[in-house]
Protein backbone atom coordinates (compact mmCIF):
# COMPACT_ATOMS: atom_id res chain seq x y z
CA UNK A 1 0.00 0.00 0.00
CA UNK A 2 1.35 3.25 -0.45
CA UNK A 3 2.02 5.58 2.37
CA UNK A 4 2.05 8.88 0.25
CA UNK A 5 5.88 8.80 0.43
CA UNK A 6 6.14 10.17 3.89
CA UNK A 7 9.27 8.49 4.85
CA UNK A 8 9.82 9.13 8.08
CA UNK A 9 6.62 7.86 9.03
CA UNK A 10 7.04 4.87 6.38
CA UNK A 11 10.47 3.80 8.23
CA UNK A 12 8.45 3.69 11.72
CA UNK A 13 6.02 1.67 9.99
CA UNK A 14 8.18 -0.66 8.97
CA UNK A 15 10.01 -0.95 12.21
CA UNK A 16 6.95 -2.18 13.65
CA UNK A 17 6.45 -4.83 10.57
CA UNK A 18 9.63 -6.38 11.72
CA UNK A 19 8.27 -7.17 15.22
CA UNK A 20 6.81 -10.66 15.81
CA UNK A 21 3.38 -11.55 15.38
CA UNK A 22 2.89 -7.34 13.61
CA UNK A 23 1.33 -7.63 10.57
CA UNK A 24 1.55 -4.62 8.51
CA UNK A 25 -2.06 -3.22 9.29
CA UNK A 26 -1.35 -3.77 13.00
CA UNK A 27 2.22 -2.44 12.38
CA UNK A 28 0.57 1.16 10.36
CA UNK A 29 -2.08 0.88 13.68
CA UNK A 30 0.91 1.30 16.14
CA UNK A 31 2.85 3.88 13.98
CA UNK A 32 0.15 6.16 13.79
CA UNK A 33 -0.27 5.92 17.60
CA UNK A 34 3.35 6.58 18.38
CA UNK A 35 2.94 9.69 15.89
CA UNK A 36 -0.28 11.12 18.11
CA UNK A 37 1.72 10.52 21.39
CA UNK A 38 2.74 13.15 23.23
CA UNK A 39 6.54 14.01 22.48
CA UNK A 40 7.77 13.33 26.15
CA UNK A 41 6.10 9.85 25.50
CA UNK A 42 7.50 8.83 22.65
CA UNK A 43 10.99 9.83 23.72
CA UNK A 44 9.95 7.67 26.47
CA UNK A 45 9.41 4.90 24.31
CA UNK A 46 12.79 5.37 22.27
CA UNK A 47 15.25 5.55 25.26
CA UNK A 48 13.34 2.55 26.31
CA UNK A 49 14.70 1.07 23.61
CA UNK A 50 18.10 1.82 23.74
CA UNK A 51 18.31 2.01 27.50
CA UNK A 52 17.24 -1.89 27.32
CA UNK A 53 19.83 -2.84 24.56
CA UNK A 54 22.97 -0.33 27.00
CA UNK A 55 22.18 -1.65 30.22
CA UNK A 56 20.76 -5.25 30.11
CA UNK A 57 23.07 -8.50 29.92
CA UNK A 58 23.33 -11.71 30.93
CA UNK A 59 24.18 -12.59 34.43
CA UNK A 60 27.46 -14.05 34.42
CA UNK A 61 25.58 -17.67 36.53
CA UNK A 62 22.85 -18.44 35.20
CA UNK A 63 22.82 -16.25 31.39
CA UNK A 64 19.10 -14.74 32.17
CA UNK A 65 19.02 -10.70 31.38
CA UNK A 66 19.99 -8.84 34.78
CA UNK A 67 20.83 -4.96 34.66
CA UNK A 68 23.55 -6.05 36.92
CA UNK A 69 26.30 -8.67 37.26
CA UNK A 70 24.42 -10.95 38.53
CA UNK A 71 20.64 -11.35 38.04
CA UNK A 72 18.13 -10.92 41.31
CA UNK A 73 17.55 -14.56 41.34
CA UNK A 74 21.21 -15.42 41.59
CA UNK A 75 21.73 -12.77 43.85
CA UNK A 76 19.01 -13.12 46.41
CA UNK A 77 20.24 -15.26 49.63
CA UNK A 78 17.02 -16.44 49.94
CA UNK A 79 16.94 -18.83 46.75
CA UNK A 80 18.04 -22.34 47.03
CA UNK A 81 21.02 -22.48 45.14
CA UNK A 82 21.09 -26.41 45.33
CA UNK A 83 18.17 -26.38 42.64
CA UNK A 84 18.78 -25.22 38.99
CA UNK A 85 15.78 -25.22 36.26
CA UNK A 86 17.40 -25.87 32.61
CA UNK A 87 15.24 -22.94 30.38
CA UNK A 88 15.14 -22.19 26.66
CA UNK A 89 14.63 -18.18 27.32
CA UNK A 90 14.14 -15.56 29.84
CA UNK A 91 10.25 -15.29 29.01
CA UNK A 92 9.91 -19.13 30.45
CA UNK A 93 12.02 -18.35 33.31
CA UNK A 94 9.66 -15.14 33.58
CA UNK A 95 6.64 -17.46 33.43
CA UNK A 96 8.09 -20.13 36.21
CA UNK A 97 8.87 -17.36 38.07
CA UNK A 98 5.10 -16.19 38.08
CA UNK A 99 3.61 -19.09 39.87
CA UNK A 100 5.46 -18.16 42.95
CA UNK A 101 5.81 -21.82 43.67
CA UNK A 102 9.51 -21.98 42.66
CA UNK A 103 12.17 -20.99 45.14
CA UNK A 104 15.72 -22.16 42.86
CA UNK A 105 17.19 -20.71 40.86
CA UNK A 106 17.31 -20.98 37.02
CA UNK A 107 19.85 -21.08 34.37
CA UNK A 108 19.21 -19.63 30.65
CA UNK A 109 19.97 -21.75 27.54
CA UNK A 110 18.92 -18.75 25.14
CA UNK A 111 17.66 -21.35 22.29
CA UNK A 112 17.19 -25.24 22.30
CA UNK A 113 19.57 -27.44 19.81
CA UNK A 114 18.05 -27.35 15.94
CA UNK A 115 20.42 -28.31 13.60
CA UNK A 116 17.84 -26.53 11.46
CA UNK A 117 18.14 -23.34 12.34
CA UNK A 118 22.10 -23.72 12.62
CA UNK A 119 21.74 -24.37 16.41
CA UNK A 120 24.20 -26.44 18.15
CA UNK A 121 24.98 -27.05 21.67
CA UNK A 122 28.13 -24.67 21.15
CA UNK A 123 25.44 -21.57 20.48
CA UNK A 124 23.62 -22.51 23.63
CA UNK A 125 25.10 -21.07 27.35
CA UNK A 126 25.44 -24.95 28.58
CA UNK A 127 29.62 -24.40 29.27
CA UNK A 128 28.32 -21.89 31.70
CA UNK A 129 26.00 -24.45 32.89
CA UNK A 130 28.61 -26.95 33.41
CA UNK A 131 30.92 -24.70 35.31
CA UNK A 132 27.54 -24.14 38.27
CA UNK A 133 27.68 -27.54 38.53
CA UNK A 134 31.52 -28.15 39.37
CA UNK A 135 31.39 -26.88 42.75
CA UNK A 136 29.02 -29.38 44.06
CA UNK A 137 26.38 -27.56 45.88
CA UNK A 138 23.56 -28.61 43.21
CA UNK A 139 21.75 -31.34 43.80
CA UNK A 140 18.80 -31.48 41.35
CA UNK A 141 18.64 -29.80 37.88
CA UNK A 142 15.06 -29.52 36.55
CA UNK A 143 14.50 -29.67 32.56
CA UNK A 144 12.03 -27.25 31.95
CA UNK A 145 12.60 -27.07 28.26
CA UNK A 146 9.66 -26.84 25.94
CA UNK A 147 7.87 -29.69 25.49
CA UNK A 148 8.29 -29.32 21.28
CA UNK A 149 10.25 -31.59 19.29
CA UNK A 150 13.96 -29.56 19.66
CA UNK A 151 12.91 -28.92 23.35
CA UNK A 152 13.10 -32.70 23.77
CA UNK A 153 15.70 -33.10 22.36
CA UNK A 154 17.12 -30.45 24.12
CA UNK A 155 16.61 -31.93 27.32
CA UNK A 156 17.44 -35.07 26.76
CA UNK A 157 20.80 -34.37 24.93
CA UNK A 158 21.44 -32.25 28.42
CA UNK A 159 20.39 -34.99 30.61
CA UNK A 160 23.19 -37.48 29.29
CA UNK A 161 25.96 -35.05 29.37
CA UNK A 162 24.82 -34.26 32.71
CA UNK A 163 23.97 -37.71 33.98
CA UNK A 164 27.65 -38.64 34.67
CA UNK A 165 27.90 -35.98 37.47
CA UNK A 166 25.81 -37.74 39.71
CA UNK A 167 23.20 -35.15 40.36
CA UNK A 168 19.22 -35.89 40.45
CA UNK A 169 17.85 -35.14 36.82
CA UNK A 170 14.09 -34.37 36.69
CA UNK A 171 11.71 -33.01 33.73
CA UNK A 172 8.28 -31.16 34.52
CA UNK A 173 5.09 -33.04 34.16
CA UNK A 174 3.03 -33.79 31.13
CA UNK A 175 -0.36 -33.92 31.62
CA UNK A 176 -3.65 -32.01 30.72
CA UNK A 177 -3.79 -28.54 31.76
CA UNK A 178 -5.68 -27.43 34.83
CA UNK A 179 -9.27 -25.95 33.61
CA UNK A 180 -8.51 -28.55 30.38
CA UNK A 181 -10.81 -30.58 28.42
CA UNK A 182 -10.63 -34.53 28.53
CA UNK A 183 -12.57 -34.47 24.94
CA UNK A 184 -10.17 -31.36 23.54
CA UNK A 185 -6.84 -33.18 24.63
CA UNK A 186 -4.21 -34.72 22.28
CA UNK A 187 -3.53 -37.82 22.09
CA UNK A 188 -0.39 -37.83 23.23
CA UNK A 189 -0.99 -35.32 25.77
CA UNK A 190 -3.82 -37.81 27.18
CA UNK A 191 -0.91 -40.33 27.11
CA UNK A 192 1.57 -38.62 29.05
CA UNK A 193 -1.15 -38.01 31.40
CA UNK A 194 -2.24 -41.44 32.01
CA UNK A 195 1.07 -42.67 31.94
CA UNK A 196 2.37 -39.74 34.57
CA UNK A 197 -0.28 -40.58 37.01
CA UNK A 198 -0.52 -40.32 40.26
CA UNK A 199 -2.15 -41.78 44.01
CA UNK A 200 -4.67 -39.90 45.39
CA UNK B 1 4.18 -10.74 37.26
CA UNK B 2 7.30 -10.32 38.73
CA UNK B 3 9.85 -9.22 36.46
CA UNK B 4 12.76 -10.10 38.15
CA UNK B 5 13.28 -6.24 39.27
CA UNK B 6 15.26 -6.08 35.95
CA UNK B 7 14.25 -2.55 35.57
CA UNK B 8 15.50 -1.58 32.08
CA UNK B 9 13.61 -4.49 30.48
CA UNK B 10 10.41 -3.56 32.85
CA UNK B 11 10.46 -0.14 31.76
CA UNK B 12 10.36 -1.06 28.04
CA UNK B 13 7.73 -4.19 28.62
CA UNK B 14 5.30 -0.63 29.70
CA UNK B 15 6.08 1.24 26.78
CA UNK B 16 4.94 -1.67 24.74
CA UNK B 17 1.81 -2.23 27.05
CA UNK B 18 0.72 1.58 26.07
CA UNK B 19 0.25 0.44 22.39
CA UNK B 20 -3.22 -0.21 21.68
CA UNK B 21 -4.31 -4.28 21.24
CA UNK B 22 -1.02 -5.09 22.71
CA UNK B 23 -1.32 -7.07 26.15
CA UNK B 24 0.55 -7.64 28.92
CA UNK B 25 2.18 -11.44 27.19
CA UNK B 26 2.72 -9.58 23.72
CA UNK B 27 4.54 -6.56 25.11
CA UNK B 28 6.84 -8.92 27.01
CA UNK B 29 7.20 -10.71 23.45
CA UNK B 30 8.04 -7.62 21.73
CA UNK B 31 9.95 -6.16 24.65
CA UNK B 32 12.06 -9.46 24.60
CA UNK B 33 12.33 -9.45 20.56
CA UNK B 34 13.58 -5.64 21.06
CA UNK B 35 16.66 -7.10 23.44
CA UNK B 36 17.56 -9.69 21.14
CA UNK B 37 17.88 -7.28 18.12
CA UNK B 38 21.55 -6.47 17.18
CA UNK B 39 22.28 -3.21 18.59
CA UNK B 40 22.16 -1.04 15.22
CA UNK B 41 18.40 -2.18 14.87
CA UNK B 42 17.48 -1.50 17.82
CA UNK B 43 19.08 2.12 17.03
CA UNK B 44 17.32 2.02 14.20
CA UNK B 45 13.97 1.39 15.95
CA UNK B 46 14.38 3.77 18.02
CA UNK B 47 15.25 6.52 16.04
CA UNK B 48 12.36 6.19 13.70
CA UNK B 49 9.92 7.06 16.91
CA UNK B 50 12.00 10.25 17.68
CA UNK B 51 12.72 11.09 13.28
CA UNK B 52 9.06 10.45 12.96
CA UNK B 53 7.70 12.86 15.88
CA UNK B 54 10.18 15.49 14.99
CA UNK B 55 10.09 15.74 10.91
CA UNK B 56 6.16 14.63 10.75
CA UNK B 57 3.64 17.66 10.72
CA UNK B 58 -0.05 18.23 9.27
CA UNK B 59 0.23 19.46 5.45
CA UNK B 60 -1.57 22.83 5.29
CA UNK B 61 -3.79 22.06 3.27
CA UNK B 62 -5.48 18.66 3.81
CA UNK B 63 -4.08 18.39 8.06
CA UNK B 64 -3.02 15.39 6.46
CA UNK B 65 0.54 13.88 8.08
CA UNK B 66 3.72 15.48 5.84
CA UNK B 67 7.60 15.34 6.45
CA UNK B 68 6.93 18.92 4.47
CA UNK B 69 4.42 21.88 4.11
CA UNK B 70 2.26 20.08 1.30
CA UNK B 71 1.63 16.51 1.41
CA UNK B 72 2.35 14.46 -1.46
CA UNK B 73 -0.96 14.13 -2.33
CA UNK B 74 -1.40 17.65 -2.14
CA UNK B 75 1.56 18.50 -4.01
CA UNK B 76 0.84 16.47 -6.75
CA UNK B 77 0.24 18.12 -10.17
CA UNK B 78 -1.95 14.76 -11.38
CA UNK B 79 -4.82 14.85 -8.75
CA UNK B 80 -8.23 16.08 -9.09
CA UNK B 81 -7.81 18.80 -7.15
CA UNK B 82 -12.24 19.79 -7.25
CA UNK B 83 -13.17 16.95 -5.26
CA UNK B 84 -12.35 16.78 -1.62
CA UNK B 85 -12.48 13.55 0.61
CA UNK B 86 -13.01 14.24 4.57
CA UNK B 87 -11.60 11.29 6.22
CA UNK B 88 -11.41 10.95 10.15
CA UNK B 89 -7.95 9.71 10.43
CA UNK B 90 -4.59 9.68 7.98
CA UNK B 91 -5.25 5.77 8.31
CA UNK B 92 -8.75 6.20 6.79
CA UNK B 93 -6.95 8.09 3.79
CA UNK B 94 -4.24 5.50 3.32
CA UNK B 95 -6.80 3.12 3.01
CA UNK B 96 -9.01 5.01 0.41
CA UNK B 97 -5.39 5.38 -1.05
CA UNK B 98 -4.84 1.60 -1.26
CA UNK B 99 -7.93 1.06 -3.58
CA UNK B 100 -5.75 3.45 -6.40
CA UNK B 101 -8.92 4.57 -7.62
CA UNK B 102 -9.58 7.48 -6.15
CA UNK B 103 -7.55 10.84 -7.43
CA UNK B 104 -8.94 13.34 -5.90
CA UNK B 105 -7.69 15.16 -2.90
CA UNK B 106 -8.30 14.51 0.84
CA UNK B 107 -8.80 16.10 4.02
CA UNK B 108 -8.45 14.85 7.45
CA UNK B 109 -10.54 15.74 10.38
CA UNK B 110 -8.52 14.15 12.62
CA UNK B 111 -11.13 13.11 14.82
CA UNK B 112 -15.02 12.95 14.79
CA UNK B 113 -18.00 14.85 16.87
CA UNK B 114 -18.25 12.93 19.91
CA UNK B 115 -19.56 15.26 23.22
CA UNK B 116 -18.73 11.98 25.45
CA UNK B 117 -15.06 12.32 24.40
CA UNK B 118 -14.35 15.83 24.84
CA UNK B 119 -14.53 16.65 20.83
CA UNK B 120 -16.76 18.97 19.56
CA UNK B 121 -16.43 20.99 15.82
CA UNK B 122 -13.46 23.30 17.01
CA UNK B 123 -10.90 20.24 17.98
CA UNK B 124 -11.44 19.08 14.26
CA UNK B 125 -9.62 20.38 11.38
CA UNK B 126 -13.20 22.22 10.39
CA UNK B 127 -11.77 25.46 9.57
CA UNK B 128 -8.82 24.19 7.41
CA UNK B 129 -11.66 22.47 5.44
CA UNK B 130 -13.90 25.78 4.97
CA UNK B 131 -10.68 27.60 3.98
CA UNK B 132 -10.07 25.15 1.22
CA UNK B 133 -13.56 25.56 -0.20
CA UNK B 134 -13.40 29.72 -0.23
CA UNK B 135 -11.18 29.80 -3.52
CA UNK B 136 -14.10 28.01 -6.04
CA UNK B 137 -11.78 25.32 -7.10
CA UNK B 138 -13.47 22.65 -5.22
CA UNK B 139 -16.95 21.20 -6.62
CA UNK B 140 -17.88 17.89 -4.43
CA UNK B 141 -17.00 17.07 -0.90
CA UNK B 142 -17.15 13.31 -0.24
CA UNK B 143 -17.94 12.13 3.49
CA UNK B 144 -15.83 8.91 4.21
CA UNK B 145 -16.12 9.43 7.76
CA UNK B 146 -17.02 5.90 9.63
CA UNK B 147 -20.58 4.06 9.70
CA UNK B 148 -20.30 4.58 13.30
CA UNK B 149 -22.68 6.62 15.65
CA UNK B 150 -19.96 9.34 15.47
CA UNK B 151 -18.79 9.11 12.39
CA UNK B 152 -22.72 9.72 11.08
CA UNK B 153 -23.16 12.76 13.33
CA UNK B 154 -19.64 14.43 12.10
CA UNK B 155 -20.89 13.76 8.14
CA UNK B 156 -23.82 15.39 9.04
CA UNK B 157 -22.82 18.26 10.99
CA UNK B 158 -20.12 18.99 7.77
CA UNK B 159 -22.96 18.52 5.38
CA UNK B 160 -25.23 20.93 6.76
CA UNK B 161 -22.47 23.57 7.57
CA UNK B 162 -20.86 23.09 3.49
CA UNK B 163 -24.97 23.17 2.21
CA UNK B 164 -25.10 26.33 2.13
CA UNK B 165 -21.66 26.67 -0.22
CA UNK B 166 -23.65 25.23 -3.17
CA UNK B 167 -21.39 22.16 -3.33
CA UNK B 168 -21.89 18.56 -4.06
CA UNK B 169 -21.76 16.55 -1.29
CA UNK B 170 -21.76 12.78 -1.73
CA UNK B 171 -21.47 9.80 1.20
CA UNK B 172 -19.97 6.92 0.36
CA UNK B 173 -21.87 3.88 -0.24
CA UNK B 174 -23.35 1.26 2.20
CA UNK B 175 -23.99 -2.56 1.55
CA UNK B 176 -22.49 -5.87 1.50
CA UNK B 177 -18.70 -6.31 1.51
CA UNK B 178 -17.85 -7.24 -1.72
CA UNK B 179 -16.87 -11.03 -0.56
CA UNK B 180 -19.71 -10.66 2.25
CA UNK B 181 -22.05 -13.42 3.02
CA UNK B 182 -26.11 -11.80 2.85
CA UNK B 183 -26.70 -14.33 5.89
CA UNK B 184 -24.12 -13.30 7.89
CA UNK B 185 -24.90 -9.39 7.15
CA UNK B 186 -26.87 -7.43 9.56
CA UNK B 187 -30.49 -6.27 9.03
CA UNK B 188 -29.34 -2.37 8.82
CA UNK B 189 -26.38 -3.29 6.40
CA UNK B 190 -28.69 -5.29 4.55
CA UNK B 191 -31.73 -3.00 4.93
CA UNK B 192 -29.10 -0.05 3.50
CA UNK B 193 -27.71 -1.99 0.36
CA UNK B 194 -31.36 -2.82 -0.62
CA UNK B 195 -31.93 1.34 -0.46
CA UNK B 196 -28.88 1.92 -2.73
CA UNK B 197 -29.78 -0.81 -4.80
CA UNK B 198 -28.78 0.27 -8.86
CA UNK B 199 -30.04 -1.15 -12.05
CA UNK B 200 -27.80 -4.01 -13.70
Amino acid sequence: MANYNVVPLQRLVEQFERLPGIGSKTAQRLAYFVLNMPKEQAKEFSDAIIDAHKKIRRCEICCNFSDEELCPVCRSATRDKSTICVVETPRDALALEGTGEYKGTYHVLHGVISPLNGMGPDQLCIKELLARLNNGEVSEVIMATNPTVEGEATAMYLSRLLKPLGLKITRLAYGIPVGGDLEYADDVTLARALEGRSEL
